[in-house]
């Protein structure tokens, strides 16, 4: 049997945005591989081993999956979203670059998902509708100033921006001064959006502006949209559309 | 019959990278509004009617779904990849603004797809790793001045970055300019790929440095992703994979 890794996105959390080719994957595993509450989405049967492992292990788990995938076993790794978008590819592929020179010759494949904020923007409207920036908040992996400055650059490109990973009990402050920063570079209007557990049961998507965010409004299941000075509302009964225009220059209708 | 417009996302190409929540919404539709090829891969049916539109009239298009929408069709509008980013959505979004008050309460919902930049990343490995920005290189809709403004300040804040529509045959000194301003702000061994059909039969992807790229390599279907200053290729038979580091400050394996 030839083993292989299939690095997998399972969305935002409804089975109805997981692709055909990541349940197609999911059917011909002999083992799963992901953080323990992506694994519990995977159903058990016969010849299928489950391999639940906790958080902030990206590494060991990338490496087990490799060992199996070189004994030849059929491995998927279960990622949230999309796995390219900080998420388990970059996990897998550093586990690669610092392994045996075997696993490089491995079949390893990514197969995409809905990232989250795709999921959340769709929910609202359309604010990531012209040029945008992602940015992972948590300076877990990469230094606090290396962030401040990327929020910086991309208000001073009028970049819409989507944040992952916001805000985290071990770094309460930090999201209150990307608020800061972004009050302080942008005008008080500016949107913001708030967009908890898209797609699953317990969803709440709250929008709101720079000068009316707390910090309260983001946990770590949250994905922050902020909308670019062109982002706009359109009102109607119940939440309005939030969408920013194709144009620049003009607008059309 | 209440009528609803559904915005969805077809993926790159390959009909396992639909998601069932887009197949169930062609499944009720009764009228399918899109760009040619787009609706091009909806199967015909009886109740079913195809409303295929040329390129460059999305306002016009989206007025008509609106429309239908109002007398109580169900209408899918298709978007190939997913169609918050640079495709449909905003369109439609700009035609419920500008249009009459009633198209507000309209039920419309975007339903997400695989855009193709995380396809395109997925094939090579994981170059969108890290924080990255996705910018529009059309300057059909935004002076040039802005694009041009938004590459500097994206490589200044290290950003991977993602073009789509990269060069057209209405504007082929634009692209040109685009490498000259990377090369400017980057060193010549940044990577740089370019995904041209991906997930479909025609898929060809090639991954050069800013020094041996030429304008040559993009055409308006090929995805081009350049990377940070951390992106970098693990070597294997065959196309090495490229990936962005989770870390900035250290490695670890």
């Amino acid at each position: 049997m030839t083993g292989w890794v299939k690095i997998a996105g399972l969305g935002p959390g409804n089975e109805a945005l997981v692709t055909p080719e990541v349940t197609a994957a999911l059917a011909e595993a002999t083992d799963i591989v992901g953080y323990i509450p992506y694994v519990a989405r995977v159903a058990e049967r016969p010849g299928l081993t489950l391999h639940p492992s906790d958080n902030r292990v990206e590494i060991d788990r990338s490496q087990h999956a490799l060992e199996m995938a070189s004994e030849g076993k059929r491995v998927v790794v279960v990622s949230s979203g999309d796995p390219g978008v900080f998420a388990m590819a970059s996990a897998v592929y550093e586990a690669v670059d610092n392994g045996p020179s075997a696993w490089r010759n491995l079949d390893i494949q990514v197969l995409p998902g809905i990232t989250a904020m795709l999921a959340a923007a769709a929910r609202v409207g359309a604010p990531l509708g012209h040029d945008f920036c992602t940015i992972n908040l948590s300076d877990n992996l990469k230094p606090w100033e290396v962030i401040e400055n990327r929020l910086r650059l991309a208000a001073q490109a009028d970049f819409a921006m989507a944040f992952y990973n916001p805000r985290a009990k071990s770094r309460p402050g930090k999201f209150e001064r990307t608020l800061e920063i972004l009050r302080e570079e942008c005008e008080p209007e500016r949107l913001i959006i708030f967009a908890r557990a898209v797609s699953r049961a317990d969803e709440a998507v709250r929008i709101s502006t720079l000068a009316d965010a707390t910090p309260e409004m983001a946990d770590m299941q949250t994905m922050v949209i902020v909308g670019s000075s062109l982002t706009r509302t359109i009102d109607r009964d119940g939440d309005p559309i939030v969408y920013t225009p194709r144009f620049i220059t003009k607008a059309e209708g």
